[in-house]
């Protein structure tokens, strides 16, 4: 497997920095993300305090941090990543298409607004899983719960219905879900708990519950915590230096998953500093 | 006098980013800088690597900052600071050309390369001084030696001939000094240490010794540990945590001056950590 030297997972203005300053210095860069960019961004009104891009909307500062990555070359690799394992000397970093290796690592995923459900850290790989395409095969013929935080989520309730006798879905979501006739969706339905049940799962929910084999809970973000592990977090922020360094050697983090404020130029900024970290890592370790 | 919510020193993308991010919050700003932003930006070929400002010249980007101020209404008080003084409930900075006042302030004015001289910080205010316009009216009769470090300093040489009796002017740059005839211009010059000798101060040099009454050294950058008595600093380096705080309460400090990697975008970034620190330190003593 190709070894990247730099993985960044993030594709707001934290991974975007830390792409085009770890290019400048010549590094194999790996990004991560989508190719949309950030969400949040895209849906920004007017941004006022980003220096040198005044009064800007959120489409426009968009198209300026596309063009600088099509200027630099920077390609994005459209994955979502599961899993990042230390294994010493390299990160092998698990995306929901595939896996991934790099020497060092930058987490620039931004902020996880989602609290945890009771009961859902607890039955983690007994049961509970954040990934689909990762743990599908279980659950051959068997039955699975899909909670999903945003559309995207519906083909990898569909990719499940391939696997899975019975398939739930949840939507999270305004929209409504469109998905294969093999699911059966519950719009409004408002998950509440989790509890393990002899082999099976339940889901508490406000008007009863559901069982299931497994229940798949699909968020934009994995929180920090699940991503590493090992990685120290403080009150759901990855803790770090002012290198932008974390406890992991050769794993870095920046922007919002950091902690507030949740600004775009101090995300920028920090992907800065966690490249040219990261950077100073790589030549240290040679 | 009036008292400013927010002072900030230094005109550079760290300051200009505090001060962008302070007006946002609505704060009575004073910006104390140069017109001409920074010197540094200005004579930089190309910046690859400020985010949405892709393949940008220093002069361009200097441009694009000056629209945003513009744009935001905010004004630069062209002044160079000589003393923060911390009063307890607010600040009282002495500038070059005036005292102003503010309760909270935010250091944004860049590294100071310069090394002192041996026997420089021994002697401050017992014949050596930063400040001509401060400290002229103690050389009425007197002799003065006028160390400059950039063509702006001739001016203050000058003013200083109009008090001292006798005005010699060491250039520290390239340009030829062009200045009055009252004062001797020793071009080429070099200056090595400064001692004490009975009531009168010696500069030696490369080439002998030059005596006189006080020695004036003008830098670009005053020393951050001569900026603000009790500011905790190390390697030259303004100390401070994640949120930009210094040791002092209500101070704080972004950009170059708190360390590398001296990077444009990383100074913006903590500029705007710096001023929303300074927001939130001027409610919690509300």
């Amino acid at each position: 497997m190709e070894r990247h030297e730099i993985a960044i997972i993030g594709t707001g203005p934290a991974g975007l920095e830390a792409a085009i300053t770890a290019k400048v210095r010549n590094k194999s860069v790996l990004l991560l993300g989508g190719k949309n960019l950030s969400t949040k961004i895209e849906k920004a009104h007017m941004i006022k305090n980003y220096l040198g891009l005044p009064e800007i909307s959120g489409e426009t500062m968009q198209n300026s941090f596309r063009t600088h990555l099509e200027k630099m070359e920077i390609e994005i690799t459209e994955d979502r990543v599961n899993t990042v394992y230390a294994m010493g000397d390299y990160f092998a970093i698990q995306g929901h298409s595939g896996m991934y290796e790099a020497s060092a690592v930058i987490l620039a995923c931004g902020m996880s607004a989602a609290r945890h459900f009771p009961g859902e850290l607890e039955n983690l790989g007994r049961g509970v899983s954040y990934c689909a395409t990762c743990d599908a095969s279980l659950y051959k013929g068997k039955s699975a719960v899909v909670i999903g935080y945003s559309k995207k989520e519906e083909a990898e309730a569909e990719f499940l219905t391939e696997i899975a006798d019975k398939v739930y879905y949840l939507p999270m979501y305004q929209e409504e879900a469109a998905v294969n006739d093999k699911i059966e969706v519950r719009a409004g339905e408002k998950p509440l708990a989790i509890e393990k049940k002899d082999q099976k799962v339940q889901l508490i929910t406000e008007s009863g519950f559901m069982e299931a084999d497994g229940i798949f809970i699909l968020r934009d973000n994995v929180a920090p915590s699940q991503l590493v592990p090992g990685l120290t977090i403080a009150q759901n922020q990855v803790t770090v230096d002012r290198g932008m360094k974390t406890n992991i050697p050769g794993l870095f983090a920046c922007g919002d998953i950091t902690g507030a404020p949740y600004q775009y130029i101090k995300a920028a900024g920090e992907g800065n500093v966690a490249a040219l970290s990261a950077v100073k890592y790589l030549a240290d370790i040679k």
